[in-house]
């Protein structure tokens, strides 16, 4: 069964919530306060947790360790997904130090950049490899997903190398569209374009 | 003129990728090359520019600097517009040291934390407060855009606090979707939702 994107990313927010519960020795915990603290419908999220299989005790709620287990077999790939990051500049450095922070299912296994002065340097025990060793990498290390950091300029001509080393989701950090070929799941975000955005509708109000 | 929103943001990029040439003597770029860049079609690009008065010079094509220009006195304010990052962790000091790397008409004036060990430090020239005194500090900086970077537990209760702070746009960083009035300007994107939703899709071809 494949799910639709809004439960996924739902599913993903229950469980970063109910993950701070599970040192308890048996936590439970309501629809309606798991609802109020996402603030989300409790009606969608009895849903949604029916929908994986999972219905709750009337008088307790829901078990918090079971939820945690249904949502890891549900959204989580048995084994681990690796990530690769192109471009370990600041932000590269910055992404890489939040998402090794959390407690995912995710991993960064490789970057990539094309300086000389990071290619080669270890950024938290994660290797920097050249970008034009990205495809033969990417295949070593079974990277799946990759977050791309780059300067904007170089956007366009690195959507060729990194339609061919084989990932199959990009997120893209740059102010440039990739215009990638549907197969590749894209998720794009330019934090200085929405900032400078916001500042337009914020001052024209 | 309000300009749509998508306008905005191509000018915002334009702007980013020109910025590079300003100190060259008498750059010109033709809009197939901008567009080229960006990844955008030329028509759109000329189409941009003609809306806010620029038609560029059939053989040279745009003059860079005064592009540069009248997108500045399309886009920006005036003055300085001031941000405010809500949550100094690793995410808050992530953005906080790309915002500050970046050339443009907005500053980040001020970091809120709850954190005893935060508050009264400088995080790079920048005072963090306590988040109790976000009213107070919003009003005397004239901060008008809040990043807020805390963990997504505490997202729900801060809401609050932020509204009445007087902030007119919002950029949420937390998994969790925060409901405000219409008056404010609300972007919200989540990293680790993001990078778990892609893992199951790219899992789940």
């Amino acid at each position: 069964m494949k799910l639709p994107k809004r439960t996924v990313q739902r599913l993903s927010r229950y469980r970063r919530l109910l993950f701070k519960y599970r040192y308890l020795s048996e936590p439970y915990i309501y629809s309606h306060d798991l609802a109020r603290l996402l603030n989300l419908n409790p009606v969608q999220v009895r849903r949604d947790l029916m929908l994986i299989g999972s219905s709750g005790n009337h008088r307790k709620g829901y078990n918090v360790n079971e939820l945690n287990d249904l949502i890891a077999n549900t959204i989580d790939s048995s084994e681990v997904q690796n990530v690769g990051i192109v471009g370990i500049g600041r932000l590269g450095q910055a992404i890489l130090n939040y998402v090794s922070d959390q407690e995912m299912n995710l991993k960064v296994a490789a970057v990539f950049d094309i300086d000389n002065k990071k290619v080669g340097k270890e950024y938290g025990d994660i290797m920097c490899y050249d970008i034009s060793r990205m495809s033969e990498i990417v295949l070593e290390k079974n990277i799946s997903i990759g977050i791309i950091a780059i300067p904007s300029e170089f956007a366009t001509s690195i959507a060729d190398i990194l339609l061919r080393s084989g990932m199959e989701g990009i997120l893209n950090f740059t102010n440039v569209h990739l215009d990638l070929p549907k197969h590749i799941y894209l998720k794009e975000f330019d934090i200085i374009t929405t900032l400078e955005e916001m500042a337009y509708f914020v001052k024209n109000k």
